[in-house]
């Protein structure tokens, strides 16, 4: 495969080039950012759904059962799951995830698994470059899958359309705590295991909470479902959720007014970072730079006036 | 309590002026960032360590336990615990947090929890400068604890001295998928609830694991622990472990390296943060500016081409 064909062939959504594609810009290549410009023109049309929430709440076996109720609504459907790797050793396939193996067949289904690699804005970066690429392929569902409780989640809901928020009946204190914050994020509430005694009681909890949220009427009211992945109970309810909730951003103009925000995000921390590389590559070599590493190596200078002579002697604007 | 006060206080170890020094950076107040500066010179003898792991493992009750002993130690505790609540409603105390309590009356024990804010690099920014904050008030320990799974670990990994990973017996996939993530960034492994059963085990586990990543002799060979937090069983041990890695990196010259390392850090964010506010101010009320915002709204041009037009037009360097 020609590199030059790498764009082409990613629009018409063979799977080899996106692939190449993604791993081109998880690389940080600048190749991959200049076909990232020429697949912009396909984008904008994904509806992009986060499934979060705590390890072992079976977010997998849900992405699992949602892939199969999408297909059979004929919709294409791609996935990023996000593993908590080490920066070291590079993303790895483990657990559950194996069991979306099944789909390996179906060129409708597309999955990528992405280690988050300890940047900066490892995750959102790198997410948002993968789920353009699924966009211009053609996929009309990017599901995101994240391992974790915390920044990671605040991120994903900052760029999915719809963000699930997965609870189990009966955890402790510390998923209390994980309610509590992701309650303003969540978009979809789903108890998973809802099979297990004292879902009820999760659901009763979360709607008490939401209810206390106290939106105004026309907002989007978050429904809280009950699923039970593994026996593939309130699939169909939990699809028809995100499609009345795409729709719902749809009428209200939301779903462009939020791919704008995500979009303008995206240019601004380009701006930053590559004003940053500008600045550090002509200062790298000067005198003057050199004694200010020296400095703030001796701890001769704290880390902000060292920024602020920095920006000052590079006369940055 | 004058303002100007707030420094010296706050390196007199006053806990009020140092509360009230965090929430001034907390809030991105320039006087905050200004009185840091003045902090600096007090800075740099802390031992910064980091408690991780999934939620459920009992990380609040080892990092209790953990003040008990270090005060035992006559060492003086400061810890951050991280909530993942929300970018709208803020931080909230929960759960088992509220038995940290206990060492309200002790003023060489300070505990501050943080939400991580929804901000990208808000955890590793805050975080960092609230550690700052504790060093100059003196507290020769300083504790951070995130509830949580991923990005954040990682990040907590690259500030504190030593990161202890906490895993328990019998848990499922996610827990198989953090260990082998979290394997590179722990210093010291945790098999807390040691007393259910399975824990040897997991012991086990972890040592292959640690085996096969094969450290150089002359490299810290992280100790796989076992305790069990509400017993208050493997504590003097675990105390112990932090001790002999800090003796470690002293010897070694780690500790001082790493400090240059994490203040590098710091200073390089800083400098981009402060340069994208420059070119951002600058260019607001400009027609070229307001026409690029146009077109990246109605997708006229991709945030790629946007990013280098906008360095481009504001002659940034």
């Amino acid at each position: 495969m020609k590199s030059q064909n790498l764009v082409p062939l990613t629009i018409s959504g063979d799977q080899l080039a996106g692939a190449r594609l993604i791993r081109l810009l998880e690389e940080g290549h600048s190749a991959g950012i200049e076909m990232l410009k020429q697949l912009y023109p396909h984008t904008g049309r994904a509806f992009v759904i986060g499934i979060t929430g705590p390890p072992g709440s079976g977010k997998s076996s849900l992405v699992n059962c949602l892939i199969t109720e999408f297909r059979a609504r004929k919709l294409r459907v791609a996935v990023v799951a996000i593993d908590p790797t080490s920066p070291i050793s590079g993303g790895a396939l483990l657990g559950d995830r194996i069991r979306m193996r099944r789909h390996i067949d179906d060129d409708g289904v597309f999955i990528r698994s992405m280690a988050t690699r300890g940047q900066l804005g490892g995750l959102s970066a790198t997410a948002r470059e993968t789920v353009l690429v699924f966009d211009a392929m053609g996929y009309e569902v990017v599901i995101i899958e994240t391992v974790g409780v915390g920044q990671d989640e605040v991120e994903v809901a900052q760029f999915a359309h719809s963000t699930a928020v997965v609870s189990l009946p009966g955890m402790g204190d510390d998923v209390q705590a994980m309610k509590a914050g992701l309650l303003e994020v969540g978009d979809v509430f789903i108890v998973n295991k809802a099979d297990l005694s004292g879902a009820d009681e999760v659901v009763e909890q979360l709607e008490g909470m939401l209810h206390l949220a106290n939106r105004s009427e026309t907002d989007w009211q978050p429904p809280v479902l009950k699923t039970a992945a593994i026996k593939k109970e309130g699939i169909v309810e939990l699809a028809d959720a995100f499609w009345n909730h795409r729709q719902f951003l749809m009428d209200s103009g939301q779903f462009v007014s939020h791919n704008f925000e995500w979009e303008y995000q995206f240019f601004r921390q380009l701006v930053m970072e590559k004003a940053a590389d500008r600045i550090f590559s002509i200062a790298q070599n000067t005198i003057s730079f050199k004694t200010l590493i020296a400095d703030l190596k001796a701890r001769r200078i704290d880390p902000i006036s060292a920024a602020e002579k920095m920006l000052a002697e590079f006369q940055v604007l």
